[in-house]
């Protein structure tokens, strides 16, 4: 029955075997909302399906619950008021390794499939999960649409081929025949079990409801282990979509559907206990660093995953397409309003100015050049919605309004009307400058459209030393470099490598510091404070299964 | 230079590879040591190389070395007094990080070439570390062989297979090209360099000082960590040859010999020091549980792979050889006096007797019958002291001698007199019996020679429960069965599966359910409480190296 699923996706399967090995371009879910790829008429039935859900119970019909609950905040304005399901967090315990023996003796192949299902109807799914995530976290449609559906399907998928792999690589089965000279070997049969390490809880963020969370949940679930998807509070949505979604899979396929399952918690102790129980044996974390400290002293018995927060920074040495660079940076500084965890935080100018294709500009040009290419790239009222989209959190806010007196303003912030959500919290981009001494304004993640252009005193390898230590001391996702100096460039390199960090080099054009690719960008490093894993790799899903073998003569 | 060494071990790192696919029998290194194979007068070389170096110092030309330091303690009761080195732990510390960058920069290929020249030099010098693991450990002398020589080479190449095949699996290089409808595609290249985590720390045991300390040495060494091996204070020899070698390969490759590097520590508080300073970014750890988890609780920020106690247990339910079932347990218990982490503690018996092929057996029968077994094995002296070797501990002795008081005695323990060693402590090993509701009396790893057959009450399914419960609630490296009913067997598969642990079916003939063999047998499951990972699988080496990625348009 479930090998039938992994026939039916086979070839999406063999891509994604293939991606991964070859970290090229690559993906079946189609990023455009194209009517002809998705259907007529998709997008509107997504935005009804959404809209029908507002004022609404949504039923998963999960053990032990206890009431409903409804804690969607929508950066949009709109009243969503979706009720969910509160559940005791013992019961979706018990349910959950409850299921989990059924799901291990489904075997590798078996539970590949399923995932690669619950995949493809996550896909289909795209346009009701896209509003979703666009109303739920502020993102702008398309954004929401592509960041929350296809390429959030693609990690998804990733963690899975992963995972595949590794479990592929150890044999069911083995004849071990050890020759003894001249008398007969010594011959035993011996049988290798992928068993999961137990119930997994995937904590979501508030921003990336399902792109941060799909990673861990299908890791988890293809090595064999029931997950309890606990997403933000202010973000259910999306992520009660995809469990829906996942549990009505399982069920058509005769698993129990309390394999996945949703916990709606709004108080933080909840995601404590859960963290901390005895029967939880691994988390995926992103969000914020407080929680994720906390998370890594006290589920010390447990396979912790966090990505956390860091100090993004891009140096700018030199470079041969001026107007390139500063239309580069701007949508970077732009897209979403700065809300993303790759986004750059920290932009490191020579105090002494810098050499362009224009001629030389001095590090306040550069500071006001970028500030006017923002401006300029935000100037009409459509375009800048689109892009910023709205501001997520009432923290960011306050730290859109405070970040004036940090530092010397290089571009205020402005609030925006948003022709369609006219409670929407649209605000551009506010952009500092400061000298390197004070370390005290951009050594520190001012999470959203906030960052600060920092005067270098020094040469060139000052610039990639401040770079490095910046990422040694905070952690970061992300380090861009602009560079004419090919040997400059090269430093860089040594010196990300050495901080643990990735590195885009001269980015002009359409690929952007903050973006990550499936299949092809390993997104955080796990070898810097940002994060201890990685989007995805073989660490990310090895320890996610142990292998139980049992041995006879034969 | 180094994809010479590469070039020159291919077919070894090509069996290697094949051998972890399959888990079949497979070794390159014989474990017979045969002057065929070795060559003639090799065993007396050795001999020779460790007598030459009692008394002397063992030169390896560390930095920061302040004095000398004789710690070996040997149970056969010979004096080596060799001089260790002692060296300023911060010294050892920045020689490594000076020495990683050059190690990273030569590549997968040119790291693994020199793991596995150093191996193979490892194998040339078996008997030497034959020599100084008999001395140093009290195992008999064919063990110290196979066990310190060979198989511990062979854990270590294991180690560098999955390490390789993980690191392989990374690009070096990918072109990603993606397309833009009727635009031109996006292209960029994008390079992956594989960077080690840092310095690891491997710390070994005073049993098992190669066997323990390959694995986890070669598995950070080939992932482009440096080393500091940590070896017990009683068992430095073996370690110090190892440290040897490797130095001498890598400074005839034109590597900073600092890669790797011996601390010779005789207090508890160095280790701790080194263990939880911030330069140190792995731990490799085999030895007792209390240090275990003070290392698991301290060390928080590292990656620690850890090898503990725990009770394994045998259950014996019926069987159809019943003489084949005692000879074999005979010689399990007997083998390095139980000094093993995967020797049996605990042998589970129906209280009211199990079939067997030459009749009805009482519970007292069974556990007589046991020790009847065990004195007839050992009942020639000669061969009594090749199979028990000597008593590596002080702690031990003082087991064997309080054995008695916990429970009835089946079988008392003997001191031996070892014809070669007049100062050697070897002891027999001492069998108890008590019911199952004396938790106290076999819920605990008394290590050495010291077994207690359990009479379990009720029927087949209390049986596999309480060898459930066992693994469970103290973990566990193996478990046995024996059951002529296949229903049985199946529910132990069943329940060595939930507890997470090795299980061996029916041994009566020439494998044990103490050994493990390299590249077929996963050594530990990294599932219960004894281990919390495994030689080898790709999850012991997967998260010693991370994936830093650059990428520019092209």
């Amino acid at each position: 029955m479930s090998h039938r699923l992994l026939d039916q996706h086979r070839a999406t399967l063999a891509g994604a075997l293939n991606a991964i090995a070859t970290r090229e371009y690559w993906s079946p879910y189609p990023e455009m909302p194209s009517p002809k790829v998705y259907g007529e008429g998709a997008q509107e039935a997504g935005k009804a399906a959404v809209q029908a859900l507002a004022g609404g119970r949504f039923a998963l019909d999960q053990p032990g619950q206890t009431g409903w609950v409804a804690s969607d905040r929508s950066p949009y304005g709109v009243k969503l008021d979706v009720q969910y399901p509160v559940c005791d967090p013992e019961a979706l315990l018990a349910a959950a390794e409850r299921a989990m023996p059924a799901w291990q003796k489904l075997g590798v192949d078996g539970r590949t499939g399923v995932c690669l299902e619950i995949l493809d109807r996550l896909n289909k799914a795209s346009f009701e999960l896209a509003h979703a995530v666009m109303l739920t976290t502020g993102q702008g449609w398309m954004m929401a649409f592509q960041a929350g559906g296809p390429h959030a399907q693609d990690r998804g998928l990733e963690a899975v081929a992963y995972a595949y792999r590794e479990m592929r690589f150890v044999p069911a089965v083995a004849r071990w025949e050890k020759p003894q000279g001249k008398n007969p070997p010594l011959v035993m049969e011996k049988r290798f079990e992928i068993v999961g390490r137990g119930v997994a809880l995937v904590i979501g963020c508030s921003t990336f409801p399902t792109w941060n969370t799909y990673p861990g949940l299908f890791a988890a679930l293809a090595t064999g282990n029931p997950v309890i998807v606990k997403p933000h509070p202010w973000s259910v949505l999306p992520a009660a979509i995809t469990v829906r979604i996942a549990r009505a899979v399982l069920a058509e396929n005769g698993i129990d559907p309390d394999l996945v399952t949703l916990a709606a918690v709004d108080k933080p102790e909840t995601t404590q206990w859960l963290a901390t129980h005895s029967k939880v044996k691994s988390i995926d974390y992103t969000g914020g660093s407080t929680f994720g400290r906390w998370l890594l002293d006290h589920a010390r018995d447990k396979q912790v995953y966090a990505e956390l927060s860091g100090v993004n920074n891009v140096v700018i040495e030199s470079t041969d397409n001026y107007r390139g660079l500063l239309r580069n940076l701007a949508f970077t500084l732009s897209l979403y309003s700065g809300q993303m965890c790759t986004t750059t935080k920290a932009i490191l100018v020579p105090a002494g100015g810098i050499d362009t294709d224009t001629g030389r500009k001095s590090f306040d040009e550069v500071a006001a050049d970028l500030g006017g290419a923002i401006d300029k790239f935000l100037a009409d009222p459509a375009t800048a919605c689109a892009v910023l989209g709205a501001i997520q959190s009432p923290e960011t806010l306050k730290r859109i309004a405070e970040a004036p007196q940090a530092a010397t303003v290089v571009l205020a912030s402005r609030k925006l009307s948003h022709p369609e959500f006219p409670r929407a919290d649209v605000h551009t981009p506010v952009v500092l400058k400061c000298d390197a001494s004070k370390q005290s304004v951009y050594m520190q993640e001012r999470f959203g459209p906030i960052s600060v252009v920092v005067a270098v005193p020094g040469d060139a390898a000052a610039l990639a030393a401040l770079s490095e230590q910046i990422v040694r001391e905070h952690g970061a996702l992300t380090v861009g470099v602009y560079s004419k100096n090919p040997a400059f460039v090269d430093a860089m390199v040594e010196a990300t490598q050495r901080a643990g960090v990735a590195l885009s080099i001269n980015l002009t054009g359409g690929v952007f510091v903050n973006q990550s690719a499936a299949f092809s960008d390993f997104h955080a490093t796990g070898a810097n404070l940002a994060a201890n894993a990685s989007y995805s790799d073989s660490a990310f899903v090895a320890n996610r299964f142990r292998v139980i073998q049992n041995r006879r003569h034969v």
